[in-house]
């Protein structure tokens, strides 16, 4: 990931040094684990904990120099590891292991380490979002379909619907983490040849996770169900901004982005406030979504493993989860600071000309009597003549002999509070995410 | 879908015929649902229910030769409805709805039809895949890394493994049916302007499905993951089919897809039998992993919705559903029928000269006190002779000095048995399993 | 491809029916061209070319009943075709060739002859939109960037851009076209076993085609770079319909897709009038984009070949040329019918009230002397006036102290003819695509 | 891209520092050219050229520290620069011009050095690739279709073939990078409001480039074709991939990667040698082909630009880039130093017992008068013996009453050396290419 785009955070989780990390203690669980089930003699590897081997950026400058040699990175690691010890007892260090039982369980650890911080960062913006949805649960809008103006709703209706489908990514976060809190250390394919499952599930226990049944590496379709999670997120804020980029365009400035002091909207033209955070995370999403298949291909490997899928994951797992990431924090900003133009929003409406009303004038003359088609076509014809300037649609219909309803119908009929009175029950869905946070529900 | 692999059920799912059926039911229980709640006089709208218009092709016949008027399928339908019907009560047919009411409600029902087929499918499939698991159990042959000999497994090993991969997707496809068990009635902008949510709630109630907030248009959120579940499906079967290919290949030939008389494997070579199902298995793979970017480019809609994603959808979903289909019926059969030579399993095991071998004998080394690197590079000059046609592993190494081992322990370690000794585990994850149905889990 | 989006013309080429006679012509050729060359004796093959076999639906229909016992498509063809002689010459039929020979030269003729179908539409949809150009030349609209006014241009203007991106995509698939125009009968592994490059030369040349050297198969990076070139071309077209719709919002208005008589726009509000099909055509980009994916994933064969890429084939040739067909024919139509509302768009111009010229005027500060930042910041102050209704950019900076420039040189400066002055070059450019026509650049 | 895969020169490339520096020298063409056509006062500019601002470590540092106010990068850019200069004349850097002028033509600059890097590398590969084809010219070895054995070919002839596809990768790639050779520079909107087209054309000469008709950004097709040939490249060099990690596997042995002393396979199993390389490669063409949907998707902006594309390329052109230029230079060491067991290639031929002359004896059969599928069957049959371990092919049908073939005509027909005669026009076509470079084609 470039630096224009990082979180230290998670840079740090995919660092070499802590993946040599957990490496180490993943080693070194195992061979507590035979010494407590007496598959080693507990004394004679005692010397192994008396002092934690530093994992420090010399020493993984030291196990790539080893991996020179070895064109083999966890097999340069064990000698690198075994070699700073001075106990003989070293040499019990990944006994009875193949190099996937420690890869595979510490890209676990590392994806689900990396999964909890997105969820709480989900979580934060879930309540950004939820807090945003109430400020404006009453500032009418225009509701839009095919970029045309449809009937009214709220802007905080909008950011409501937002608030329950990240709920719903977080759903997708909250299961794909659950699928990767799995392990394995089964050996070369599987099969427990030189060490048994109980050992296994002792110490995968002391690590937090659980065994999965696995040949020489664990089942690349949990790790393509946390790509998928990723990228629907990404898609879910992609929608959002894409809806931030309309309401902010100068024809519409219903929105717009936070603009600091000093900022330049365009080096030639001074007049330019662009939405230009929003357009970076629809750009995000093409790439985050763009993982799926790799991560999908991984899934068929040969037999009982071939290293295919290790490259893609090298880059994929940071990659996702840094844009990812990146998406949900500043989306966050961008909603908690958005500049939100309410009045223009209320002029937006004011000039469609009653042509919001178009179907509740349609459904009266219909229950007045009037065949659905024919009722339909009067009113189409009302707007046409709306669009051409000729008036507001209610006056119109009033005027229009064909029309079956009265003045005062008409009236009660294009009324902004009518069309609106039935939202409450979309927030009433908000109260229930209130406090809620991924742990609880994983 | 071409004809070469469709599904005559899933074409009739997704028949035009059954989308108008179910396009006129939900009207229908719009109005039921109104009229019960006092939202229609229920005798003025009585003539409705008295008989049920029959959508037959001749209905879908006018309804497409009326859209080519109204360049609007469901407008067209509803006036197709509306005129099959002698009383004026029709006129409230599509009373206070918005397209999108009724077409993404019908469109949930297909899909959910179209899943418990599939899930239907997927059940038998597992059952024949814990059967064949069980039966195979204790078939030994190698198990194989990078495409090299590594350590032996048995065929049922592998089979159950697949078992349970197939159970992670059976929850998968489970879950994205559920997420896709809703409607919505709430028109133009999802706002209830001229429905209410409790009248909606009704109606859905009455086919089967819940409400789901929602713009003009559910979120289709919920649809990309019934793709992605379909095509983490197809990955899977992919994964297995993979492995058959390679297990049929001239030189290994442990194993064999039926081959019927009379059928030629080739025009040209008459010797040739190929696995040809299994290699267009991988194929439609591809095909299937394909719509996943395009299921999520349709998250991002304009406003309350545009209507870019629906030519995507009328696609997508039938191909999908047709390909993961075929997928799962026909590699049932093909693991019901899988030719399996189970004595070329073992000749190629014992080809190997012990080569499997080399991990338990190291390991012994290094518990006799042995360092690892220098015990590795014992056994790693060995087995290079062994590749070179030099004799049996554990006897090279019973002539090596370096060695530390005596004859009778590598002659213990050098058995299959005792590599063997711990799959059980593995067996009893299946018995879980039996008679576990998709109904049970969802 | 469903019924709804298909070219009749397409269908044709891709039916079966098609495909068998293609079959049929490659395997006389060969037979022909034998005989020539003396290979085969002319006198005893002559009875072949005595009288056509017919290749209609009931041959075809005899085929597949033969396929389902040969299980291998072609095998069958021949064996039907054979028998439909009565000469015993009929044995020579498919005389040293392998499937793959007649297969994949077939599907080279076919990809050929939809291509040449495309590029006709291509050919038309330029001069459609090279015409509209030149029609709407002057007509001077908003430039926006980032949904922003920014600069005036004309509508002309873009639409000439959009004929040279086409042109463009016409060069792609001209150069596809030419990739797939060859064949091969080189035999079971492309090594010319019973069967001389001499004779496939010939062969290939009566049929229009050159020989590609090939394993058993055509190499898949020539199929991969049509599917390439149709989804570029359906992402330039997407381009152009992105454009309409948000030309055509409420807000903007600037354009509109003709409305037809009796049409309804929505079921529900009688005064909708939605950029349907743009938005269709966006969204079957999505599709059309996804076919890249698997037809670079084709490439990778086992060895000399084997049948994964042919399932993938036999539906995503015929449905991405549909697809793509359809939104060349169908976009040329919108833009030929297109309603262009240009009051709208110098209205829009206007209503910027002037932030159009804050590059002209901060430019022409810098050059009278004003350090860039500097002029800079005075301009943007200004423009920020303008956006909160305090009037028009060029009086404003008139009465700012700061600002260097007269009140004439303002004048001059905020003058739309002069942003316009530079654009004859792009039209010169259009006058060389005149007359241009696929068939001169292939 | 993480170090693990990354070229120097490619980081140079697509460095901060190298983008400023291609950033400063388009400032300063433009300048240059204003003032030699007059458009600029040339004494008055002429201290800008007097010295050259140093574009280093620091001055990005005081960029990107710039940025963090301007929220604008190229807008930070030009105020740092133009405060590196003491002289007034600073203010008439970046005059007329608007970001993406600047921007999207040292976009261009950067990605033609990547191609040319990435040709050169292509060239070599295939000096490489064409080297060794005649190497192994003669080389029997197995054909095999569908991973089973078919006929016979020769491990140079694969070779051929593969050079002959980098061909027409090259070709793909030196038309990608033609239609990159392309600037802009004409100001907001593309419209040349404050710059002519003859200005233009001057500027991008003198920096190498042509002008390409935009918007405000070059049309992103061009990007794309781009990617799309990077993929194309990636994929046909994962097909070569795919067939070296076929030839290794234990069963076949016919090649293997290069295995350095101290070298170990894997962590457990002493005896593996692993084709890892090759199966890198091909992980990375999943990644590699995973762009081009983003890349497509960048190619429908709003209007006449807007800026969601530029996340996207900032990661993509240097993966993409890194990628495939490491598949290039890796793949080619691993030709150059491939081991190659050409007695197992003739014994794995051996093996078949005469599978491989089932075609010519049918053949024979039919030309001796016996019709096609009576031939099909007996050989067929005969073919079953063989698989069963009955004898030799030839010999089975010798005593086969119905074979109409003599001994002495199957013994002429069962020859390697009649099945190869007709390779020697491939190799003719290598000839062409010998001493072809990119330049030459470009």
């Amino acid at each position: 990931m470039i630096p224009r785009y990082e979180s230290a955070e998670l840079t740090a989780i995919f660092s070499d040094r802590n993946r040599m990390r957990l490496w180490r203690d993943i080693e070194l669980a195992v061979v507590r684990a035979l010494a407590d089930t007496g598959g080693l003699d507990a004394a004679e590897v005692a010397p192994l904990f008396e002092r934690e081997v530093i994992v420090d950026d010399d020493f993984v400058e030291r196990v790539l120099a080893r991996e020179a040699i070895t064109n083999h990175d966890l097999a340069a690691f064990v000698d690198v590891l075994q070699a700073s010890y001075t106990t003989a007892a070293s040499r019990f260090i990944h006994f009875g292991l193949t190099s996937s039982d420690i890869v595979d369980t510490a890209l676990s650890l590392q994806i689900v380490a990396a999964m909890e911080l997105m969820l709480t960062a989900v979580d934060h913006l879930l309540v950004t979002l939820r807090t945003q949805s109430y400020q404006y649960r009453r500032t009418v809008m225009l509701g839009r379909t095919h970029g045309m103006a449809a009937e009214p709703t709220t802007f905080g209706a909008k950011l409501a619907l937002w608030t329950l489908a990240l709920d719903r990514e977080r759903v997708r976060l909250v299961r794909a983490r659950r699928q990767m809190a799995v392990g394995k250390l089964s050996g070369a394919v599987g099969t427990y040849s030189n060490i048994t499952p109980a050992l296994e599930a002792r110490a995968l226990a002391s690590l937090g996770l659980d065994p999965a049944p696995s040949t020489q590496v664990i089942g690349r379709d949990r790790h393509s169900e946390v790509i998928m999670a990723l990228a629907s997120t990404a898609a879910m804020i992609e929608s959002c901004a894409l809806e931030i980029r309309h309401l902010a365009r100068s024809e519409v400035m219903e929105v717009q982005e936070p603009f600091a002091p000093g900022q330049k909207g365009s080096s030639a033209m001074p007049h330019k406030r662009n939405p230009i955070l929003a357009e970076r995370l629809c750009g995000m999403a093409r790439l985050a979504r763009s993982f799926v298949v790799p991560a999908l291909e991984d899934v068929s490997l040969w037999h009982e493993r071939d290293i295919s899928h290790s490259s893609v994951e090298r880059m994929m797992f940071p990659d996702a989860f840094q844009l990812v990431y990146y998406m949900v924090t500043r989306f966050d900003r961008l909603i908690a600071d958005l500049v939100v133009y309410d009045e223009t929003m209320a002029k937006n409406v004011a000039n469609t000309h009653g042509l919001i009303y178009s179907q509740s004038l349609l459904l009266a003359m219909v229950r007045s009597g009037l065949d659905r088609d024919v009722a339909y076509r009067i009113v189409q014809e009302a707007t046409t003549q709306v669009l051409n300037d000729a008036g507001e649609l209610g006056e119109l219909l009033m005027k229009d002999e064909r029309c079956p309803l009265s003045a005062d119908q008409i009236e009660a009929l294009t009324s902004l509070d009518r069309l609106l009175v039935n939202l409450d029950p979309l927030f009433d869905r908000l109260r229930a995410l209130e406090g809620s946070q991924w742990i609880s529900i994983s």
